[in-house]
């Protein structure tokens, strides 16, 4: 069932180790049919070198398991939570990337310092506010990590922001494809390698002026886009 | 003779490079099976690439050499007090893998910053107090080593806690399998590389809440873990 | 048509990725037929990994396309107005590596350290202005960029300084020969990760002597270069 | 001639960049045979990809060039003044490795922050002083380098301290064997980078205690050594 979808999560799961994203089994991807509500996302604690695709998991908008011998990751209230919140998204990516764990565990947002990070963001890259004890503490703390990233999107365009730092925890991103939000896992990770470093080179350094960061993200985003082969 | 122990704790050597845990010759691992009272542990300043797993050196608990055409590690005297003092262990690494040893140099704790932390320590990873000169002259170096260690532990569960930074040298890490130890080694490198940079950019950053750490530790710990797969 | 140039520039930007200098699908190369006054570039978002020798696209210096079926680099007008500007130079590479990004972004030229970086530039790594609202919001977003690094080698030899941080963006390199702007392009990179960490050990740094740079520079460039074979 | 001494320095060159010590054709590798009194050394500016074992140049420690269609590395001199001064060593190895080059930019001794630098260097890792602008400028600056370092080892034992850093370039390593100062080299280089980590983290941090610098040291070196395989 869905075997071309569970291939395209599979692919997204195995390309994050290959870009250096991932140690140990830290980190997951999720592909969903929107038309069927239905994703399929990486099996928990499964090691990447021993994934093959009929293990990806298949689960349903409502959070019931339709196939699969494997419990699906333990964070799979957090995807699911983001596809109902946002319809526009059909991939969801985890990861514990080193620089941009670094930002979310000091609880800042990725500052836009440079054209690197606005081709991929309208602006900071933001990070949600810390959990409430009860979030964590309650049946669903998964559940309530994706609140508090809705939360804070709830005066942002989530294609013009596909990412987020959870506060002491770690990045989500998403895209229109699962494809696109490994795409953006990595661009996150670069550029928050790029932040730190401009940042020790000038502590108090200011975000790019707002027309460079339009220009850089127009050029590849909406009707005026010129970046890449027309499609 | 113990020919699976050898091929366990040869594949765990293995392991360490290929985690990018080890330069030159630095750090070793041993398994040990607690029935017979026997480890496996490298041959002392044999070359990774060299090692074949009829090299591993097999030592009793009273360390007398059992088995081994070669001379078994220096560090094993700190390898054995630590599976006499540690009844749950049965596996034990030793790196310098580098962001682990800059704290360990530095003689810092690495401080709970944020949840990839808390999947595997109950709080900061601890640090020893510095050796005192009779220990490190006296006949007994490596065995005072372990004494600090197992010192340190006093009031500390080993497998809540399963590694620790040996002040001005590097990271001791372990587990009930020798494997174990070895995702921990990855873990704690990641961990202190995660710290280091949250650091840099939030110098009087705050170790996470308390609830947070317990949500986290026990999702992969203890009667009440759903991470991975049921055993 | 050119396939020797289109081979040149296809292998010259299979080249970035394999020196670590690329993250995506960020940064191109170019080579420069002068005596025809046509340029192989890289297609527009193409991914490394797909992209084969008849994927380049051929570009006259007045910036018309002369050939290929995929729309050209959208900084095709940076390379066309840097090859008419420095009648010297026959390659061009453009990309967003780490450490070089990092003072880009900083606006802060790379100072000059150590010998390594006067083995290819005669001083500073130069960094240019910043665009103004006009010329980042213009029709010509890309060819201003040219302008501003032909405005900063007003005084400067092309060839004694073969590359420039674009302020805010990131490093472009240049050479006789494509090939030699991806060398210049991998030296950027080391030079500027070595001035970061010399400058995080000994903030108020000052650059070499006048004579260790002139040393170190003719070394490799002028009538009494003596490094590598003669040719 | 000499085919078994060009093999053992064609295989020293080609580990550094193995052991990422090397950046583009920056970095050179020596082996002399000091009965005959000639060294094996890597032609300048050749890649170490198109490298065969017949390209190495044989020199005499007169520093006439005994055979080789190449021209020898540029650094010839300073491999040259370092085998006549130390009459132990018979390997040379010159690297700009990231770490230590960056000590070496900072005019900074690498101070001895713990046990992985005591296996290697029995104290801090030495720094020149500068070169004069003579020096620098006259007819023979590659040999005037190598004077700097004589210089500084007048009173330190070549074999308890194989390497050193020279002031605004980078380090040389050396040992009883090539393969010996190779392995120093990669030890220098790691070593490096646990200083620069510790200083981050703890700013004024002090060497470690003599007596832990003398057991490590003796561990590895000297009458004593126990660590390793009895040769």
């Amino acid at each position: 069932m869905l075997t071309e979808l569970k291939r395209e999560a599979y692919e997204a799961n195995l390309a994050l180790p290959r870009h250096g994203l991932i140690n140990l089994t830290f980190g997951n991807a999720s592909a969903l049919d929107r038309r069927r509500g239905i994703f399929a996302i990486k099996p928990s604690g499964v090691a990447y070198a021993d994934l093959r695709p009929a293990d990806l998991v298949l689960v349903d908008l409502e959070g019931r398991q339709v196939e699969g011998r494997l419990r699906p990751s333990s964070d799979t209230p957090t995807h699911r939570r983001l596809f109902l919140a946002f319809p526009q998204i059909a991939g969801v990516v985890h990861t514990h990337s080193t620089h941009a764990t670094a930002f979310a565990q000091a609880g800042r947002a990725i500052p836009i310092l440079g054209t690197t990070h606005a081709d991929f963001f309208n602006g900071d890259i933001p990070v949600t506010r810390r959990l409430t004890r009860r979030e964590i503490s309650g049946d669903a703390y998964e559940w309530e990590t994706g609140g508090v990233i809705v939360e804070r999107f709830r005066r942002l365009d989530p294609l013009a922001f596909p990412g987020v730092l959870v506060n002491r925890h770690a990045p989500f991103t998403w895209g229109e494809t699962v494809h696109q939000a490994v795409a953006v896992a990595v661009a996150v990770e670069c550029v928050a390698r790029l932040a730190l470093l401009s940042l020790s080179l000038a502590p108090g350094l200011r975000p790019i002026e707002p027309a460079l960061l339009r220009r850089h993200f127009r050029r590849k985003h909406g009707p005026g886009a010129y970046y890449g082969q027309a499609s």
